[in-house]
């Protein structure tokens, strides 16, 4: 009897950002997104319900806790050496262990990565990006949290699938694929 | 016989960004802007035809110089303390006299804020901003220069007016109203 390799699934990852005009997610890491709107949050909810898991930051988690945590949810962190866990939430350290191993192993079919700039930026550097919807509310905040906070300067270039408007406000929203 | 006041033209502020997906408009200060389609840059040489001047910051001037020369150029530079011209460009510090005052007595009706993000921001504090047209190119850069470059996070909440796919590729352009 031979040998038989695991054969793991294959995760996709989607990416959701709710960004003003001039690419800023919040007005500082600690703070809510309250400035969004009920149309891009129902957008975002009925979509979520697809998910098998959710990937945030710590920062984000705190924030959004009572959203995510009927959720299966992995908290980035570099605060833990081990993988911990509390309730539905595995607090995760990327830089200890492989994050994409690990949600193979959990056989999570689609992860929803929902910031912050931080765990976009992980993401997509780390290939852990397939798709990513951006809402534009129409705002220009002049500073705060841009959008992925990367060290260095790199062109990705994503392929743009739709555009939609949410609302009367004027919220759009744009859906792009990495290559 | 009375004194009448001259009536000074009432300047309208019509600023043009092309940023990535994340906000950023460029690697550096110092940076240029060729990974911008030739579909927006075709739009923006057609539009800007009909503007009388431009504003720009000194990097961008320097960056962009060999077509902004042949307009009629206001450079902000805080490197200068009256009023300096050289060809059609004007170097001028908008902390030592009105720039809306000095464009009025020039008689212009229409401005394009070119940018950089300095002087995208100066010109929204200032109320030098009446109109947005964002191009938005299908990148993520993760780093480099925000749109905007504000000290304080404040939430301008602008009016949308339009959207439109400017090509294959994916670029979109954005049109707003500032209420």
């Amino acid at each position: 009897m031979g040998m038989e390799k695991q054969k793991l699934v294959k995760t996709r990852f989607i990416a959701f950002v709710a960004t003003s005009i001039d690419g800023r997610i919040a007005e500082s890491g600690k703070s809510g997104t309250d400035w969004t709107s009920k149309e891009d949050w129902n957008f975002f909810q009925r979509l979520l319900k697809k998910f098998d898991a959710v990937v945030v930051g710590h920062n984000t988690f705190r924030v959004a806790k009572d959203h995510i945590k009927r959720r299966n949810a992995i908290v980035l962190t570099s605060k833990v050496h081990k993988i911990k866990t509390k309730g539905r939430a595995v607090f995760f350290n990327p830089e200890k262990s492989s994050l994409k191993r690990f949600l193979q192993s959990k056989n999570y079919k689609k992860v929803a990565i929902l910031g912050g700039a931080k765990v976009y930026d992980f993401c997509l550097r780390n290939k852990m990006l397939d798709e990513l919807y951006v809402t534009i509310e129409p705002y220009v905040f002049t500073a705060g949290v841009p959008m992925f906070s990367g060290v260095k300067f790199k062109k990705y270039k994503l392929l743009l699938q739709s555009t939609k408007k949410l609302n009367k406000s004027g919220t759009i929203l744009l859906h792009y694929k990495n290559q």
